[in-house]
Parts: C-alpha cells; sequence; structure tokens
C-alpha cells in the first residue's frame, strides 16, 4: 500500500505533513511518497531528525497557493506537488492521495484526474464531523452549490457505504436536511431526493431537522453544498464560540479557576471528543481512488489520521463496493424500463 | 395602541398568554384583545387570578392545530384564533398581532389577511436570535424556502430598518449568507443578490461565511428560508447540546457539583443571555402590519416581550420607513431605465 501526500498543502508544510507521515510508516505499516520540493524536503527531514523510511519523494517545485483558480491544478499547475499528487494516484503509482491544500482545486483534480466512479454524476465533499452523540459523515460540504434529486441518492449511498465500511457502524441511518419532518416539505430537490432515498438501498431516516443533526441521530447527513457548507462551518463557528465561552467562564476570577480544576477531566473529555484532527479529514467521495482533503491546520496527527483514513479505504474495498451497489441501481433502473 | 393576541395558539394556551397579556398591560401600558374561546379564558382568567382590565375579549371557538393545512386560516377556519386576530388587524381594530400557532398558518395569514407592503413579493420569517456576541435578526428562517435575488435584498432592507428603529442599532451590519467571501461565491442567486445588496441603502457586510453567524459580526443575516432555517435550527440545537453537556460535566460527582458553584453566575449569565423568550418573537417583515410569531413554548415573559416588540413596531412608525425606503428605490430604478 503506498499513500501519496502533498507535501505542500496546509498552513503547516512541509513539517507537519512530514511528521505525519513519519508516524504513518511507523503506526500503519504503509509506504508513503510525497510530492514536493525534494531538497526542501530533505533538508525540513534532516533539520527535525525525521527518518525518512519507506518514505519516498517524487520532486516537484511547483505549489498551488489559495489565491490561485481551482483549474489551475489540471494545466497550469499540474506540476505542483498538488497536481503531481493526483498524477501518482491517476498512473496507479500510488493508491490514495491526501492533501490540506485547497479545497476547490482538490475538488477539480479528484473530478478531472482521478475521475469519477461510473454512474457518478458528481464527486462531494464529505467529511467526518465531530459532533455530541456519535460523529457522522456529511455530504455534500461544499463542492456542489446546486444538485439534482439523483445526486442527494448518489450521496446517501456513499455516505453510507463508507460509514458501514470504514467506521463500522451497522446499517448506518441516512439523514435528508430539511425544514421540516413531513415528506412534502422543502424544496422541489428536496421533495424529489426524498422519493428516491427512500427506494434506494440505504437505511433511509427521512427528513432530518437541522436541530437533530448535532446529537448524531444520523450517522450521514445528505443536502446540497450550499446548505452542507452552512452546516459544517456553523457547528465549527458554533464550537469556538462555545469554547470561548468556557473559558472566560471559567478565566473570571480564583473561584471559577479552581471551578475549573473540579471539571479538568470533563472538559478535557469533551475536547478530544469535538476534535476534528481526531476523526480524519474530508473525503471527495464518488472518485474513482481515495482522495482525503485534511484541514487546512493539520497537524501531525491529523495528517496521520487522514492516511489512516486513506488506507483503510483501500483496504476494505470501500469503492469497488459502491460501484457494485450503482451498478446494481442501474440494472434495477434498466428492467423497470424493459418492464 | 391595541394588539391582538391568539389566546389559543401554543404550548401552553391560554395560561401564559393570559398572564402575558396582563403583564404587558401593566407594564407596557398597552391595550390588548384575545382572540378565543370567551368562556375558556374567562374561567382560566378566574381561576389563576389573572386580571381582565384593559384586555377585551373577541369570541370565537375554533383553533387551528398543527394537523391542519395552513391555508385553512384563510377559508375553512378563518373563525379560528388565529384567523380572527389576523381580521381585527386587517379590519383596523388592532394595530398588530401576536400568536404562538402554526408558523406556516400566520405566514400564509400575514401575506393574504394583512397582505404585503406596497413593492415587497415576499413575506420574510424574522427572528432575533440570541448569539454569544450582538443579538441578530435573520430572514429568511423558513417562509419562503426558494427566493429570487431582489428579495434577498428586500430582506436586507426589512432587517436592517428593524434593527435601526426598533433595536436601536447605529447602521446595522448586513450579511449575505454565503459559503465563502468572494463576491463570486455561491448559488447564481445569491451572486446576485451581492450586486443587488451592495447598490441597496444599507450597510452591506458583504459574504458572510456561516462560522461567523454566531458571534452577532453581523446583526442583518439574509439568505433564502431553506438555508435561513437551517442556520436558526441549527443554532438551536447546538445550543442544546451544549447546555445538555455543561450539566453532564457538573452534575458527574461530588467535585464536580462543587465547581458548578463556583461558575454559576457566568453559568446563569449565559442562560439568560442565550434565552430566545428574552429577545422577543420571529416577524412576518414585509406585511402592512405587525405579525409576530412567538415561539410555540412560549410563556408569560415570551409572550409580554413579542407585544414589547408590536408595539414598537407601530410606535416607532417602522412599517411605514420602510415603505419610504422601498419607494425610493423603485423611483430610482425607474430613472435609471428612463435614462
Amino acid at each position: 500500500m503506498r499513500i501519496a501526500v502533498d507535501a505542500f498543502g496546509g498552513d503547516n508544510a512541509p513539517l507537519e505533513v512530514l511528521k505525519g507521515a513519519q508516524m504513518a510508516v511507523q503506526e500503519l505499516g504503509v509506504d508513503i511518497v510525497l510530492s514536493g520540493d525534494k531538497e526542501a524536503i530533505e533538508k525540513c527531514a534532516k533539520d527535525n531528525n525525521i527518518s525518512l523510511n519507506r518514505i519516498e519523494i517524487e520532486h516537484t517545485a511547483g505549489v498551488i497557493d489559495m489565491h490561485d483558480e481551482a483549474k489551475v491544478v489540471l494545466k497550469e499547475k499540474r506540476d505542483s506537488s498538488m497536481g503531481l499528487g493526483f498524477d501518482l494516484v491517476a498512473n496507479g503509482k500510488a493508491d490514495a492521495f491526501v492533501s490540506a491544500g485547497s479545497t476547490a482545486a482538490l475538488g477539480v483534480g479528484a473530478t478531472f484526474i482521478i475521475k469519477r466512479m461510473k454512474g457518478i454524476k458528481r464527486v462531494a465533499l464529505a467529511p467526518i464531523v465531530p459532533s455530541f452523540g456519535n460523529k457522522f459523515i456529511l455530504l455534500d460540504a461544499g463542492a456542489n452549490v446546486e444538485v439534482r434529486p439523483e445526486m442527494l441518492r448518489d450521496f446517501g449511498i456513499l455516505g453510507s457505504v463508507y460509514m458501514e465500511k470504514i467506521e463500522g457502524v451497522q446499517n448506518p441511518k441516512v439523514g435528508l436536511v430539511n425544514v421540516g419532518t413531513e415528506d412534502t416539505k422543502g424544496r422541489p430537490v428536496d421533495i424529489e431526493a426524498y422519493k428516491l432515498l427512500k427506494e434506494a438501498p440505504v437505511n433511509f431516516y427521512g427528513n432530518l431537522e437541522p436541530r437533530e443533526i448535532p446529537s448524531g441521530e444520523c450517522q450521514v447527513v445528505v443536502t446540497d453544498g450550499f446548505s452542507g457548507n452552512i452546516v459544517l462551518k456553523l457547528i465549527e463557528g458554533m464550537g469556538k464560540a462555545f469554547s470561548n465561552t468556557l473559558k472566560d467562564m471559567f478565566y473570571k476570577n480564583t473561584v471559577s479557576k479552581l471551578a475549573a480544576l473540579g471539571v479538568k477531566g470533563q472538559l478535557n473529555d469533551f475536547k478530544k471528543k469535538m476534535d476534528y484532527k481526531e476523526v480524519g479529514g474530508a473525503i471527495f467521495l464518488g472518485a474513482k481512488h481515495p482522495v482525503i482533503k485534511a484541514h487546512g491546520s493539520s497537524d501531525a496527527n491529523a495528517f496521520k489520521n487522514a492516511i489512516r483514513q486513506a488506507k483503510a479505504i483501500v483496504e476494505k474495498n470501500m469503492i469497488p463496493e459502491i460501484e457494485e451497489t450503482l451498478k446494481g441501481l442501474q440494472e434495477k433502473k434498466e428492467e423497470k424500463e424493459n418492464d
């Protein structure tokens, strides 16, 4: 198993990428191929005493930065650390790709360099979201601001197979984000998607009201990329505001500081539970090979966990299984039409 | 000033409605006209020692319940406590209407019985949302699941005049909910609305990323009713999950219970700040007269605060001022077209 990792993606590149790669080699037993400036990587490894055992470097000097348009990954900046990473996977030199670089550019590369699975119209950005109850997968979190009903159905299937195969959730509940629970609620796209999901080979929960999302009642949360981006970023913003409130609450005076000691264990448990670094990155589901977007501010541990996800997807044969499911759906549809 | 109040709307009707009406008479100096079953209201007042001084009752036996379709308020159930309340305002017998009944039915009544202001295409549901920083008005929170760009522009104007006149916020910032800050981000409707809001007579902040919403950075948060409903209900759900987490944290053992005492004041301040009952109800902005939807689980204090809002809107002449602004916009548009 060889995982390609973009050595120059994210705020903490290349140091944290290298550390994460080393941890992955040691703890997960995978081989890593880093894409990026060879000299800079070797210097960083040497300066920080990081072993490059089982870590290969594919050299390229270019980097995609946040000001670049997403599509540059296809042509103008194909020779960037990200473009090269995609090519390593597309050419069979690696089994999966992990990068903390631009989400939009990763979406373009996943769609047009890695390419979509047969039967999938759109690749969805699917982060694993930590929550108060069970963690859940959210799709689409921003790759497609507008969708058609079939795409929402496919997102449900993609997320469902992921949670079952990779996260070990038995029969995960698939919820369609909507303004009410009745099947007549929402926009035309939601009403139509409700019907399709009801027929799909998933454990369809029905419409999921947004106030139920944080509890993790549904382990697969399906919506368009505009709404999904709101869900993801609002949870992030509320989490941050809440943690600031806790800080202010406890740091107010001596009494409150003592109070903080009394719930220290609980505070740490909570912090750990809500930490995105523990749950892994966002997957571009629907692409032919695993493409994982690690959080922009990932540290070594977050990179290791993103590599762990990539490894699990390959190892557990997730993508062929999804393709089988989609093929079955297609055949069923054709049978129906021939009836 | 006479405020019509639906005596049979909400989970705690009629008792909490009556208590809230009495508080409003005493504290706000308004006259109240209650719509609903006269005998039941009088019995409830007597049993609970509530004075009906300056509270009139307009009798009707019908009630709209949560299983009714929204449109029944127009015909089949026009003689319900809600339908009658609307008619009291439409016929000039009251200046504003407050109800904790079905949001959908209230939206239909506001649009078709009270009717829209001149130049307004859609009435928006606009709750005041408590937040970690400043409270803000959110529109649309669910009345229109699909919108056109001009509607989003109008929502910005409606919310802006409300926050300035009623909440006393100088030059409130108007943010358009979007997946990124650049003016090229979002769906076609958002990109177009961005241009219109930039030209509109409001303090346009630009695109507002959902993670910035909870801080109250913008005091007017504009989006379509589907997205707005997600924002409102997700904030509600996250708030509830936080408060459960805090409870679990502090009630774990003796030490943590002692710790809770050390931050009791801060916990109460936080609870009060996030309490929707303190901030008032949701306004159907765009209707010709104030229509306020109080939370379904409103207590007396929440009803009083919703009545306070209704009173302020009438007293401060908010609706004529919005109509002036819209007229100015229309004239400017016509001038441009004639150029």
